[in-house]
Formats: C-alpha cells, sequence, structure tokens
C-alpha cells in the first residue's frame, strides 16, 4: 500500500512506528534493569499489531482493562491475562467462559462482599477463577490500604471457599499529579512498597502470593528499586502523549500517535485556524489543564511530525494549540493569543494533532495508519477496536 | 428480547424509548409550530433506528458532521443532507461520490479559498455540487459575520465557477453559555435576523437562496418567532442531557440516555462508591463544570431511572454524581461529600448514570440497549456507528 498522508480524509490517526518501538524498547529495558517484568496493559493500544509489537512472548503477560480486551487478546493467542478492575458479579459468568476456554485470566478485588461473590461463583460455574487482591497504594481510587486488617480477611474468604490466591496488585493513579522527578521517584517507592509488605503479611499468614504487581507508566520509568515486584503493569509509553510530557517522562518527539487534521477555514480578525479535528477525534481530555504547560486539546505538528514553532519570547507562545473545539471543528491558535497569518495555514493545510492523553484519544478512532518517523507515506493500516 | 438490565454487562448504553419520542415530539411542534421545519442532526444518535423515528419522512431531511454519517445515512434512503462542517478539499471526491449516487448532498464554507476549491473541483469531478454559506452569528466558531463584504465576494466566486448557491446556514453555539431564559430568547433571535439578514443581502444581489438554516437545540426550544428561517437544525433534542438540564432546557427526568453501571467496590473512609463506569463509558466531557450546579461526569439514577436522593439539607447535596473516574473506574459521591452508607449500595448494585453530554456519551458505545420508561426489560438493541 503507498497511500500518502494526504490522500487521506481527515481526521484520521496516525502511527509513528519508528517512535513506537523506541517507546516499547525503553520501557522493556526499565523494567528488565530492575529484576522484573512487564505486563503490557492493551487498554492504550487495544490493537493485536501494537501488542504483538510489544510482547516478548504472544501469550503475554497483558494487563486488561475490560473483559472484551481480554476475550479479544485471548482469541489472537494470549493467554497470561489480568484483568485489572475489580470484577463485578455480573461479568463472572463472562471470566468462566474464557477460563474453559484454557485461558489464564486473573480478576481482582478488594473487598469480603466481591470474595465471597466469587466464591460462589467458582463453586455454581465448577471452573477455578484465580484472583489477585487490590492494594491502595495511594489513597487515589481502589484497594485495601497497606497493614489493613481487610487483607486477611478477604485471603481467608478466598481459601475458605478454594479460590486460588495469585498475589497482590495496586496502581499508584496519583503519580499523574507529581511535580518532579523526585516525587515520581518517591511515589514508585511507595507503590512498592505497599505491595511488597502487603505481600508479606500474606505469606506470614501462609498465603505463596507468587504475584506482586505495580504499575503507572510514570512510576514504571522512575522506580529505582523494584526488590520483592514481580511484574510491572505498563501501557500509556508505547505511545506517550502530552500528559507524559508534562510531567518529565518523555519528550513531545517521542509521542507516536497524533490526529492528521486538515485548515477548513479562519478567523482572521481572532487569529484562529479552524480545523476538521475537534474533540470527537482529539477526546474531551483536558490533562494538561492542571499541568504548568496547558496544551488546550492537544499540540500542532506539521506534516513531517516536528512540532510547529513561529516563535516568540517566552520560549513556547509560538507554539500553535488546540485551544477549543466544538464536536467536528478544532479551533487552533498560537499559544500566546498573537498574530496568526492565514496564508501561513491556507484551506487544505494538513496538521498533525499531539494529544494530551493517548488513552483517550486513540479510542475514537478505528484504525491506526501508520507511518514511519518522517516520512508521509502510510505502510499500512492496523485496526483497532471499543466498547465492552 | 426478554433480556433484563440485570444480565446486561456493565457498563452499556440503555435508551429509554418513551423519553425519546417526547422529545423528538416537542422539537417538532415548537418548530412547525413556527413555521420552519426540523432538519435533524444525526451527529447525537448516529442511528438508523433512532433517526428513522424522529423524521417525518424518510427521506429527510437531515444535518450530518461526518460524511460517514452522510453516506451512512443515505444507505439508508436517506436524500436531503447538509453536511454542515466548512468542506475541506480532501473530503471533495467523496462529496461527489456521493452526490453521483443521486443524494441531494450540500456543503457548507465561508471563505474564497473553500469556494475555489469548490469550484475546481466541480469541474474536475463533472458533478454538480451545491453548498450554502455559514453566517456567523455569534463569534463563537465559523462562519461569515453579517454584514461583511466576504458574503458577496463568495457568492460570486460560487456563482462565477457556476457551483449552485442554496442558501446561508448558521450554528448560535454560544447559545450553551446563556444563563436565563431571557438570554436564550435574545440568541435564538440574534440567530435568526443573522441569516435572515444574509439572505436578504444575497437576493439583493440576484441570489435565490431558498434555504435560510439555523440551529442549536437550546435557541431552537426558545426561539419565539422564525420568520423567514425555513429550517432548524437540532439533534442533542432527542436525548436531551445535563447540560441541557442546566440551562433550563428540560428536566432530569426528560433526559432518554443513560450508561448502566455496576458498584465493584467501596472506599467507606472517603464515602465513596467504586464502579465499572469510569471516563471510557461517561466520555471526558465536563459540561455542566461551568454551570451553577456542577454534575461532575453524571447524575446517578437507580435502576428504575429515577434520581437516586438520599436527602440533604440544600435540597440536592445528597444527589450522587460521579465526581471523579478514571478509564474503567467511576468514584460515585454524595454530591455534598456526605456520609454514604455501603450498605445501601452493596457490589453488583446497577445503577444508571445520566450524561453531562449526550453526543460524548453515545460515541463512546457501539449500541444503545432500549427500554421502556421505568422498565427494566430490553426490548431491542440498536446499533449505532462511530469514526470518519
Amino acid at each position: 500500500m503507498t497511500v500518502r498522508l494526504e490522500a487521506l480524509e481527515t481526521p484520521a490517526l496516525l502511527l509513528d512506528v519508528d517512535r513506537l518501538d523506541a517507546n516499547i524498547a525503553r520501557m522493556e529495558s526499565a523494567v528488565t534493569r530492575l529484576g522484573a517484568r512487564v505486563r503490557l496493559h492493551v487498554k492504550t493500544p487495544k490493537s493485536i499489531d501494537v501488542v504483538r509489537r510489544a510482547l516478548q512472548d504472544p501469550r503475554g503477560p497483558i494487563t486488561a482493562s475490560t473483559l472484551k480486551e481480554a476475550e479479544t487478546f485471548i482469541d489472537h493467542g494470549v493467554t497470561d491475562v489480568l484483568y485489572a478492575v475489580g470484577i463485578a458479579p455480573n461479568k463472572l459468568g463472562h471470566v468462566a467462559a474464557l477460563r474453559r476456554r484454557g485461558a489464564d485470566l486473573k480478576v481482582i478485588l478488594d473487598g469480603v462482599e466481591a470474595a465471597h461473590a466469587l466464591v460462589a461463583a467458582q463453586a455454581s460455574f465448577g471452573v477455578e477463577m484465580p484472583c489477585l487482591i487490590e492494594i491502595d497504594s495511594d489513597g487515589h481510587r481502589a484497594g485495601i490500604p497497606p497493614g489493613d486488617v481487610k487483607l486477611l480477611e478477604v485471603a481467608g474468604v478466598l481459601r475458605a471457599g478454594g479460590v486460588p490466591l495469585c498475589g497482590v496488585m495496586t496502581h499508584a493513579g496519583s503519580s499523574y499529579q507529581c511535580r518532579s522527578a523526585a516525587e515520581l521517584r518517591a511515589k514508585a517507592e511507595a507503590e512498592r512498597r505497599a505491595v511488597v509488605d502487603s505481600a508479606a503479611l500474606l505469606r506470614e499468614a501462609g498465603h505463596a502470593c507468587p504475584i506482586v504487581s505495580v504499575g503507572s507508566t510514570p512510576t514504571a520509568l522512575f522506580a529505582e528499586d523494584l526488590t520483592g515486584v514481580t511484574e510491572v503493569r505498563a501501557g500509556v509509553h508505547v505511545f506517550f502523549d502530552l500528559v507524559m510530557v508534562g510531567l518529565g517522562v518523555c519528550a513531545s518527539d517521542d509521542i507516536a500517535i497524533s490526529v492528521l487534521t486538515t485548515v477548513i477555514g479562519h478567523q482572521p480578525d481572532r487569529n484562529w485556524l479552524l480545523t476538521d479535528g475537534g474533540w470527537m477525534a482529539m477526546s474531551r481530555d483536558r490533562g494538561t489543564a492542571r499541568q504548568p504547560v496547558d496544551q488546550g486539546l492537544g499540540l500542532v505538528c506539521g506534516l513531517d511530525g516536528g512540532v510547529i514553532d513561529l516563535g516568540a519570547a517566552d520560549g513556547t507562545g509560538g507554539q500553535l494549540v488546540v485551544s477549543d473545539a466544538s464536536q467536528e471543528h478544532g479551533i487552533v491558535t498560537r499559544r500566546d493569543g498573537g498574530a496568526l497569518d492565514p496564508a501561513r495555514f491556507p484551506v487544505g493545510t494538513l496538521l498533525r494533532v499531539l494529544p494530551n492523553h493517548a488513552c483517550a484519544t486513540a479510542a475514537q478512532f478505528g484504525e491506526y495508519h501508520v507511518v514511519r518517523a518522517g516520512s508521509t507515506i502510510v505502510d499500512a493500516v492496523w485496526p483497532r477496536f471499543g466498547g465492552w
């Protein structure tokens, strides 16, 4: 296939495969260097082509955020899957069906109620349903706080019901609010301690606890010690995004996905370019709004993938951002709101926009148009899926 | 089909068809009473089943925000389609192909550059490509300001090139920032004047200008006079949403779509319910954040579709909202942050969450699960599409 970017109907999602490969290699190296392995989170790519590229072994391990992800990748030969959202009783039949197919699908939970439901389901479906206990390492979402007596209560319910307890896991979601490398390193260590200490408690009580799992892309790349941790779950790193740039985790030139858009008009009095890349294409994610550099709904690059900078005294004021959007319209301005010559961006000009949040933006599209770094030739189209 | 809501895997998108029908009838009545007709905007439902229910005539007219919408509905027998985003040159081949199939697909533009591109495309593809000129009635997005000389320049380019000029259109997107009925009425009148005056200018210059089109759901329902307007474009009204509630356009009991979610855990110390309805299900739309009542990422109802209210001194503080979310986790709290007894919402409890923005939330799903008002039986599953 030799379609040029100029021949695509916009908006379209582009994937720079050279950046993708470099990002995958960086995470693999960071984690294995510290003696753990990567359990790839597939919620970001939702694409077998991307995931195959990232897996060292086609059987996994992977992390899924939905049973649809779990099932899709099991259909493609992955066997080691952790479904990393607290299991709801109405999903246990689906889990049982996937386990009957031979997949080593594991679920998670963080309470006695859910443990009783899992015990009942294992008995009722007649299929072993192994699980991990979720630990709350930072108070941001789900899980049992380290040291809480609930940990052994839940483990006790599972043991009494004959449900295999595979280990503990946590997600330091609050790492997204860190503002320095020192904070990220401290958060990574807190994440590690939370699960290592919990695993020790369980082992003292006679539970084997073979898996000790941490994971968030920022902490994964800032961890200095993974002693006692067996695996790291990460997914955003395959693409990276502007939130990760704001955290200091990567550079904008590392971001592997961008939204190709077309200039459809101008409002010269307001220094606006209008494009066909609205919030339906970019998603409504405003993850950089609370960071030092607010990227609006996205940072604008030229067709070669390089960030456009028209120059400004303050350093980044001459960059272009999607400063506002409606469903299918983007409003592009200079970051400093300064004058923008419409003649530089005539109707029909193609722009590539880097997203705030890779998971959210990629989810708006049904496929990736794959390009090499700096190229304007589409080498392949890789399907991706959504939904539940 | 007699599937119960309790048997669905969550999250799932529900559509209350009784509310849908009432909302459709209300808009039809409001617009026809003032002598205009509805040109349904299909960007909200993206479903032939919903659109068939709303159209008085299966041939249309409809408004589309993407050529995929245009093509899909043309495939289903709709013929009168307005593609209401400024036409990009790279889409003209697709437009020509759809016109060759006999569809009366019309495009819009607001500048001389785009007019020249359309003239060139009409000549090159050998297909007539009629268009409307977009008028900027409120400075919020695209269009030519009323009275600007550019209007006649653009019309002149089209006439010289033999492109049929069908009329003028505008969208008062700033109506979403109105804070009173009086403001909405004034905005509706400003929207009407902008296109009626522009049509008069064009007619004085010898252009027929048969279509005079306005449209936004808030102004459509608050207009008191549509003299000179031939059609009103609206789409959100079929479902309504919390932003429309905040604008005073409808009540929360009118909202026809909701996201069915399951309680997956609790953080009793923080008064949180955790659900499997995160931002991937609700979308990241925070449209009520700048309204007097901030609904978080959604307002929580029971399985019967009624808003849950645990009682509070201030009136709405005892309602439950999705106050935060990650990709597949929702955090539900009382609006006032008060104590929430986990025993009232055990793991497995089903909740229905009303969305901030119907277009954004519906876009996260591949189908509607259709229910009658107050029922918990799924009567049908209606597919919807996304993408471009």
